[in-house]
């Protein structure tokens, strides 16, 4: 899309030359034909970097931006917007997918275009398996999971029943009248090796990037995965946790059932979130947590003992 | 049905003019040829103003009614008893769907009986569309998606897959025995335009009346939402969030991750509860919550710095 | 499988009298052509009366055994290896199914191998019925669910959409390099007559029993039971409880929104924990209690009470 057309899209007038606009992109990833944003003070450090073909920002940081920079009141606000006319379509131009002979088909299955199946791995009824996905050697894709377009599926992974991979975050900017515009998601999931996802888990993909499960995580029933999340190589996440958007769990994470984070925050190699622990900030590995806020386990131990004395409290 | 046949059901001896009953109902919208109940003395102020033909009651709430008083010992299971003769069946009669031409319907999608698809709506694979629903313009319901019989989806509407609309509620009776007697729900759910629900999440249905979503609300994933409950204009629910039965809330609340109600309250427009925020009452609009069960976020705050302190605690 | 191959597949060293071993099974059900094992001090007392052919052990128990010690390192990961060759296939041999002819299958249905189904009963479109699933009369498969191989549906059953029946449980062994290994399930679920399931619920199957839910018992939405729990007559479970591993509940018990249960433990007869309560260890039937740790009702109440007042914390 020409710049030109992107102001118009923004009611903005245009002047100056000209260039193709080929994507959105982060203002760390973004090159010479894509469009990037900066809408708070925290990210300005990254706008002088950024080889962002054009900016959207604010009149105050305007000046920092090298390339074109784009005023708006609002730069969250119009780069969602725009994430609509650059989202991938929901279908794919047609091309022939490669499923290795000895992986199984079962019938009722959708199988989408450029699809690749390794060898041995099953797919079972009523499974949606979308555009330009993965899926390696060894794996068992069970009944009614969803694999949304470009997710990436490593080998002898398990995806349990009725488990959606790569379905849009949960992201919107809000318009002064109370609209929610929604931000289309053009990353995808990467599942590494030997991971098994719970039933009924969802796994949000990234906006740009993967959300990325290292190999030899495992995921429980019902937990939720957002946008931009990593999980480090044998992660333990058990049931009804939920991992808020771009959670960054090192390696040998245990969370505990029902337990959670704010996201945009990471957790330390072998840290251990006691059940329904509330991670609200970075914390450090080899250490176990519980509460919410979450504080030491010991820590925690501590305040309900004292809690009880000093209240007259039989537990 | 016949009224008496009414009584033959309950075991009670019939006499008097027999009618025609056509439905249950609440007190409030029964017609003189439904049938309503009154299982509470709180709701007894209801009786009074009750159009309904007949009405369950207890022996003291007898000569408050009007019309025919039905005196049963726990007219609440009268009432759950009842609703299975007079529940919809799981099929409605044949008649043909209006699907707009420029709809796509992928393969292995159930269209039920009577189903309106509006222009460019996309129903993608295994997604299930029962009888009498109404699907707007522009829409994409994803793979798996279940929508029960009767459901109103708006324009523009996103469903992500493996949700569920139109569930019946977590309603029932209890005998003395400790059995549970299902109240058949007859309601649907109505999502308004530009919603977006997210994987997983489950919406039930309402006992007579709609659950409602209205314009511009967004749900994440993995969220329950009861019966009966209502969702103002561009309510923000994030993931794991559960609205017991019979939640009402204003425009523009924020429900963080995993923050509940336990039913039949209010929330005023622009509230925000935090994460696992617990609500037990009704709350205020334009100010900030936190806590089980809720308080102001400040208070919140303020109890979570003394605590530790009092008790010596380190975070 | 020969005992001497069960040594290869663990790379040891075989001597003595070989023998067949057909299965893998608790140290209290295992038989003598099964081989057990034993990896806590705790459970020594059960190798006694054991009448398994081998039993895993470390060498400190390996007297106990009266049958073949087989010693290693860490017995529950050796049993975690062996689980695979020994997990049953995830197709069976193709045997007839037996379909009461008033029960009505809708397109889209698998139907496995050695299926029976009872009269009246309904199986809505995109359901997956596993091999040798047994279910009863009057039952309603909603659209999409998925139950797997060799569960048991009693009678007048509804399981609503997108509800996940007997996935494996999230059990696994854990090597020295942080890697994770599955323990295949070859268990069962097993729901009694007039259960209700709801939707997106997920109930795993038991490692060598079933998992039980007894009749009458109702289970809202999005609610996680695990491997090897067991719900007596008449319980009531609302929607996101997540109950662990191994919880035994007494008849007509009430789990509130959101509580958990951190599994290994039993809730007594008509005990009721309050929305979020987290029941950390055994307690005792009809009594109500809240709070994570859960406590009596009474003390929770004092609890907040005291907490608001000594802090001066407005609600």
């Amino acid at each position: 899309m020409k710049l030109s057309e992107i102001y118009g899209i923004l009611n903005l007038e245009f002047s100056g030359e000209d260039i193709e606009i080929q994507a959105l992109n982060s203002l760390g990833r973004a090159n010479e034909n894509e469009l990037s944003y900066c809408d708070s003070p925290k990210n300005a450090k990254f706008i002088e970097d950024s080889k962002a073909g054009a900016v959207l920002v604010t009149e105050q940081m305007a000046n920092l931006v090298k390339s074109k920079a784009i005023v708006v009141e609002n730069p969250h606000l119009a780069f969602a917007i725009l994430s609509k006319p650059f989202s991938k379509p929901l279908f794919y131009e047609v091309a022939e997918s490669m499923i290795d002979e000895s992986a199984t088909i079962m019938p009722n299955v959708h199988i989408g275009s450029n699809v690749k199946i390794g060898k041995n791995t099953v797919v079972m009824a009523g499974a949606y398996v979308g555009d330009n996905v993965v899926i390696g050697d060894e794996c068992i894709i069970h009944p009614n999971v969803v694999i949304y377009n470009d997710c990436k599926i490593g080998n002898e992974c398990h995806i349990n029943a009725n488990a959606v991979i790569g379905s849009d975050g949960f992201g919107y900017a809000h318009t002064k009248m109370g609209e929610h515009i929604k931000i289309y998601h053009n990353g995808w999931v990467e599942l590494e090796d030997n991971v098994e996802i719970g039933a009924c888990t969802t796994i949000d993909r990234g906006v740009f990037e993967p959300t990325i499960v290292k190999t030899h995580s495992k995921i429980d029933n019902l937990v939720q995965i957002g946008h931009n999340c990593e999980l480090g190589f044998g992660c333990i996440i058990v049931a009804q946790v939920g991992l808020a958007g771009s959670s960054k769990l090192g390696r040998n994470v245990v969370m505990g059932g029902q337990s959670a984070t704010v996201g945009h925050l990471s957790i330390g190699d072998f840290a251990k979130v006691a059940g329904r622990g509330g991670v609200t900030k970075d914390i450090e590995g080899k250490e176990d947590y519980a509460g919410y806020p979450v504080m030491k386990l010991k820590e925690w131990f501590k305040l309900q003992a004292k809690m009880l004395k000093v209240f007259g409290i039989k537990r």
